[in-house]
């Protein structure tokens, strides 16, 4: 009753820092927790029932990204998927340089060096508005002199990575392109599709692959994720963004077959060995996602233009400057990054004055860089100006027209209060 | 009341594989999913009390084994921990080369190479009783050529790891001893804080630390457990050992000042870096432990010396042998691990006629290992024919003399049918 009596006071419009969990999942939960608590290995009821949940929740998310279950990596979250994704490619690429240098006789002669010196230094590729878990894993690669980098910058007219931009960062020794699916504060689509077609044919003749990656944490559970259809090698899957506990997950096309996966860890043997440890296993509701995603799509696509709609009625058109609108580009369906101009209405400001509002500036990660504007919105051709006013409201499945109603009278209020101090 | 009626059926006793849940731990899971929800770094309700419960886990936790809230750095669970032990302590031996060699200037010249060529891979000492994470944590390391292992056995006669076998085993290249607090098939207890003060007194004229790590996840909540008492650098604990959830946390004495920690994932920033990513965090049970430990210490030994009694009373001082009993060492309060004697009596086959006993034979990881005894005990000395026999009864903190008589009876008639094939 106290979680009530907290939504019924405050709007939450930030779906895409964290989801509060479905009552069916807690349920879920609590009930795992109640009768499931063995072992998955071992053989009596309380072992036997936490091994059919891992089985069935395997197979949900499976179904979700439209991969087969033994195709997905249960993680301790997408950070860890990610760094996952960085170091199997590292891996890969040093196995077959090796193969390549002694005729396939990977596993004899090693000595202290990771990496041959007859062989150049793997190259990854990422865009310049990556999750922090993907862009600091590989600046430390890049730090610790164990790969090369190269961000490949947004364009400033779509907000989008644009596939030349990545071919034409391709090197002889890119072994790894990691591309998020959707972005997180201005919910622009980035096109994987054409990008893993127009790579594909260019991987073909190396002694190592592409290996392509997408971190779709932002829009599974929002638009419709097929990660075989996609055509990626990895795709990263974040319980928390749709509803569901915070766990992650990795889909891998055909894990230590068709695409390298090398364990980070060591130890009993779960999943596979590439993910060793009993860690907390998903119970997501990815059933409810596969089900109900149109309806959730378009309840979210009209909760969002309405809000729109509203935002540039009350406070004028040419005061309304929208972040994630681009021309050409697809975007997420929930996504409304909004600045209100005018010269003391920063970001953090306006949400400090609200009372009923809950949202950020931006990426929840970012709480340490104060007031400065955020390098995303920047990156995307958003004026440091216009950037300083971003708020970010991400709508979600039970955002109503009520809800955003309240929302824009509270900005209205804030605002004046605001600007009528002097 | 379908766990209830589970319970009235079968007797649990393989608590040293896992525990059930506390009712208070699962109504503190079920609460925080409901109020909790929220990004720690977020600055509204359900992210406050994010961040609040997660402080409030990490005193508790520090507590619990005798250190700071800031030496506790969580996990995903016992493995994460283990590697992590590892990964640092790789780390820092390869620093420490590249600070000598360089007069202090670390941060240049760096090449593919991890280590320079000048020094000697680093050198790890485990026992041969370890974990699976530990041990393959340590056989990936030697096979990866990235470091030299040594294997030190445990003592035939008392079941523990030496301290002059581990001194003995000591080289100038040694960077990490790993030794686990308890055994977990055994409950044997290891001489950690001898081994400690030994070390120290060997380590100070190097110009690299050997650092010291003990696994506790089998003596956190059976015994007192004080990371600074016993003088460890790192030291490992398992929630879901002490009826807690199925998380981890890794004790360091001054992560990142006194004691090195060199994280092996990147992304937001969480557990000041040394551990990012919103993974599940741990509502444990810490407290309870803390404030009840003699008392369930206590309770669990009487529990577990009069199961052995009725063992012997039924079968006969001459066809049970204790495979967890060694003159001279301490064990564990909690674990019974026994063999009836006879020819067709091997433990699984004893286990599969039970009707009410639920138990193992052995570390749950171990599934996979078909009939084989198990190496831990052969390693310990005890006769093939006796260890394939091997039963480990861990009792908990509410398992009963009742519920001890009842499985008495069990075993001798699952024994009786057994012994009446033909």
């Amino acid at each position: 009753s106290l979680t009530i009596l907290y939504l019924y006071h405050r709007i939450y419009m930030d779906y895409n820092a964290t989801t509060p969990l479905e009552p069916e999942v807690i349920q879920a939960i609590t009930k795992a927790l109640h009768e499931a608590w063995g072992n998955p290995s071992s053989s009596y009821t309380a072992g036997v029932k936490a091994k059919a949940a891992i089985a069935q929740a395997r197979e949900n998310v499976a179904r979700l990204v439209g991969g087969k279950p033994e195709d997905i990596i249960f993680t301790s979250g997408g950070t860890e998927a990610n760094n996952l994704v960085f170091h199997s490619a590292l891996e890969a690429y040093r196995e077959s340089c090796r193969t390549a240098e002694q005729g396939g006789d990977s596993h004899h002669h090693r000595d202290n060096s990771r990496t041959s010196s007859a062989w150049p230094r793997p190259h990854l590729i990422i865009s310049n508005v990556e999750h922090d878990s993907v862009r600091l894993t590989a600046e430390h690669l890049l730090k610790d002199a164990q790969a090369d980098v190269t961000l490949v910058a947004v364009s400033k007219v779509t907000g989008r990575v644009e596939v030349e931009d990545v071919l034409t960062a391709v090197r002889p020794n890119t072994c790894l392109i990691s591309i998020m699916m959707a972005n997180n504060e201005t919910g622009v689509m980035m096109p994987i599709r054409e990008l893993c077609q127009r790579i594909r044919s260019v991987s073909g003749q190396r002694h190592h692959r592409i290996l392509l990656h997408t971190d779709a944490a932002q829009a599974i559970g929002k638009v419709g994720v097929d990660a075989r259809d996609l055509g990626v090698d990895y795709l990263t899957i974040v319980g928390h963004k749709f509803y569901a506990p915070r766990i992650g997950a990795l889909y891998v096309n055909g894990p230590g077959s068709t695409t390298p996966l090398h364990p980070m860890m060591f130890g009993g043997g779960q999943e596979r060995n590439f993910r060793p440890g009993y860690g907390w296993r998903p119970i997501p509701n990815a059933e409810l996602v596969i089900s109900n995603l149109p309806e959730y799509e378009s309840h979210m696509l009209d909760t969002r233009k309405y809000l729109e709609e509203r935002l540039q009625a009350v406070f004028g058109k040419e005061r309304i400057h929208f972040n994630s609108h681009f021309p050409d580009s697809e975007s997420l369906p929930n996504t409304c990054n909004v600045s209100i101009l005018g010269p003391r209405l920063q970001g953090r400001k306006v949400l400090s004055s609200c009372r009923r509002l809950l949202a950020s500036v931006g990426a929840a990660c970012h709480t340490h860089r104060g007031d400065r504007p955020s390098h995303i919105l920047l990156s995307c051709g958003i004026p440091e100006e216009v950037a300083a006013n971003a708020l970010r409201l991400s709508v979600g499945r039970g955002t109503s027209r009520a809800d955003v109603d309240v929302v824009v009278e509270d900005l209205r209020n804030a605002v004046e209060t605001l600007e009528s101090l002097n």
